[in-house]
């Protein structure tokens, strides 16, 4: 079975990448066959994050973006992020509807990711998503979050570039932002161009970070405005990280952090085989009484799992 | 300086508390020393988690809960966590605002608390904030969270009971969040009674949970309406539950999640002392090289340092 989901992940059949897409947020183990399988043939994709606070418009930036991408005949796969949520907001749906004109486009892979269920945390499912899109011959992937919470820093941190997502409603709160945005951000856009203030905004995201090396540009995504300028924008970015070697940097910290979390996986899968719950409990019931700290039950029990 | 700092802190010490928070956020090693210390005075308090969508006047709704344990002289922590964000909403500072009359009483203590650079996650460092408040004598802490991103999932877990805050303007959406309300909440708030379609709210909630073992009653925090009756809840839930071994199960579930956490850190740390960089750095090259997948390159460093 495995065999036949390689075959056809590198053919970039749409069934095979949306059953395993589902098998990832499922946190299924039989991925990993599959994954170990294309590894070698991806690696070629360029991963695009896309993130901004709820209502700045970025999924139709990006639904632009991608309309443009595809007149420049590449390919193109879209992950966005749901963080996990009690509270259905109905927004992300909305959002996906209005990307229905590339549904019926084989070029053009979507996918809403949900990730309750994944062992290893969000981050490490999108990791597994992106490498069966990349394998799947998706030139361009975007993987869209929104900016709050540790799981959407790591999301974006797993893009080769980010892009950020501004209006220019957002004025002086821009500034509380500026070592965020320092953090991550590769281009910042000031999407809803067509709305006032606009180029104030523009100019003073300018003068903000004056030291950086920041792109900063002006958008009417659902106008179409300044969009394939974002997409030149975008490509000139991509060739200097390649020449200056940006690129290689990055990619070898996230093959880093990629082996060093399953690593983690590893160990923590040993220490379970190691402790045995007899004496895990004792220490357990021993700190609910408070009669020990659980800084000193577990350098107790590393002693004797022999750590 | 350890010595002095666990003795204010047992003394109920605000500047203490407050410094020592801070500690906890930028996720400082000196914390460790007077955790330890403290742990066996700890254990007393009611810990409450209070988790809901923005604008559903959650924070109102603790800051008259806590009016009304005062009037019960009852001694209070507030932790509200923020998730870590790129974006500031403004909306945290307001609602802090808002509880300002507490900020001049001793028996309360209010704690806005981000934790982006602390080790562990999120939710290790409020576990040890709420250890803090405990051993100094808080006898109810309420942990507030918004109810998004896995952080929070984990953040509502650290508590004893949990209440979460609805409005009728929710109406339909609730079906939508069944299952994730089943999962971790205690008692169901309809805030905002006052508006209309408060009533059918809480029937429908009553129809929809007719096989938990929910309470679901109607507020209105800024009338100051149901909330002394919501205190009563949360009171014989908690004696019902010390009653029935609910508790007791809980206390061992924390305590069992604490140790194991700080187990895997400890592995962790054990790992980093292992590999040798060379070894890693040659993995990380051939992976980025595609000329070999992360799995087979984890086994083969696994292997090496034996593991």
């Amino acid at each position: 079975m495995t065999n036949n989901l390689v075959k056809r992940i590198l053919n970039g059949d749409v069934r095979a990448l949306a059953s395993l897409m589902s098998l990832i947020e499922d946190g299924d183990p039989k991925v990993k066959a599959v994954l170990k399988a294309i590894y070698t043939y991806a690696g070629r994709a360029h991963v695009i994050g896309v993130t901004g606070a709820a209502g700045t418009g970025k999924s139709t930036v990006i639904d632009r973006m991608t309309a443009e991408y595809r007149r420049r005949r590449k390919t193109v796969g879209i992950l966005a992020v749901d963080p996990t949520s009690l509270f259905s907001t109905g927004a992300v749906l909305g959002d996906r509807v209005r990307m229905r004109d590339h549904f019926v486009d084989d070029g053009v892979f979507i996918r809403s990711f949900a990730t309750r269920g994944s062992s290893g945390g969000v981050s490490a499912a999108v990791r597994k998503a992106i490498h069966l899109l990349d394998a799947a011959g998706k030139e361009v992937i975007f993987v869209e979050t929104i900016g709050v919470g540790q799981d959407q820093l790591e999301i974006a941190a797993l893009a080769q570039m980010v892009v950020v997502v501004l209006t220019p409603q957002m004025g002086d709160e821009v500034q509380g932002m500026k070592a965020g945005l320092a953090e991550i951000a590769d281009i910042l856009v000031v999407n809803k161009a067509d709305l006032s203030g606009a180029d104030e905004t523009v100019q003073q995201l300018t003068a903000l970070f004056a030291d950086e090396d920041f792109l900063i540009l002006a958008t009417s995504a659902i106008k179409d405005q300044g969009i394939d300028l974002l997409v030149d924008r975008i490509e000139e970015h991509r060739k200097k990280s390649l020449g200056n070697g940006k690129y290689q940097k990055k990619r070898l910290n996230l093959c880093r952090e990629e082996l060093l979390s399953l690593l983690r996986e590893k160990v923590f899968a040993e220490l379970a085989k190691k402790i045995d719950n007899d004496s895990l409990e004792a220490q357990v019931k021993l700190i609910a009484e408070r009669q020990i700290d659980p800084y000193s039950a577990a350098d107790r029990l590393a002693r004797r799992i022999d750590l």
